[in-house]
């Protein structure tokens, strides 16, 4: 029982340690410790999910400095492609996403952003951009 | 009641022409039918999740002939940016993806296939290539 009691306070001091290095991540300097790899562009794409349903809501990107805004916002900016400016998701529909958790993959060149989405996701008025089926 | 019928039989006979239209897709007629808008690389990101769990398991990139060979055989197949290679996915691991169903998105420039994963998706020997959280 000692033992086990052992293991689990080290698997808490683990843990801890793992939050320590999120806050981290938190005060901006996430680029440093995790090292994502953007782009040529200087962009990274960003798959956007809803945290309840599972519902893969949309697809769009990010460059640096809005990984940072959205890091200490915790709502999600990205870099529109065509108008080459930053966007704050929300800020002209309102539907904003509050951001849950953010992932990266094992090649450090795309994230994976659990959210709570408000209203919609799609410009369209669809929940989510991927309303139509290819087969 | 016979209205009732008569609307049902009609749903039915759209669901037909739906299906139809898909057929013209399989038989790779889907670039036309859909105008999928590829990069200027000639590729476009492509998400897949587990049909079953709605886990993200990766991201990867298509570009035509690899979205005609998934098409086609009903397994992901990918265009590696970094080999400048068409890799079904599952080759040489034997981690293959049978395709339940394929999404596009508004924009039509980013896919979304669900699938049955055989294995794991990540070639860490992880489920998913999303397995590390930023926060």
């Amino acid at each position: 029982m000692k033992e086990k009691g052992k293991r689990k306070k080290e698997e808490v001091k683990k843990n801890k340690v793992e939050v320590k290095k999120n806050v981290g991540v938190k005060k901006e300097k996430m680029v440093k410790n995790v090292e994502l790899k953007f782009g040529k562009d200087g962009l990274i794409p960003t798959i956007v999910q809803d945290d309840k349903t599972g519902d893969v809501l949309m697809v769009a990107y990010m460059n640096k400095e809005s990984v940072k805004i959205t890091l200490r916002e915790k709502r999600t900016c990205f870099y529109s492609r065509s108008r080459k400016t930053l966007w704050r998701k929300g800020e002209t529909s309102g539907c904003a996403q509050k951001v849950k958790k953010i992932y990266y993959d094992c090649d450090q060149d795309a994230l994976l952003i659990r959210v709570v989405q408000k209203g919609v996701a799609c410009h369209t008025g669809e929940w989510s951009c991927f309303f139509r089926r290819l087969i």
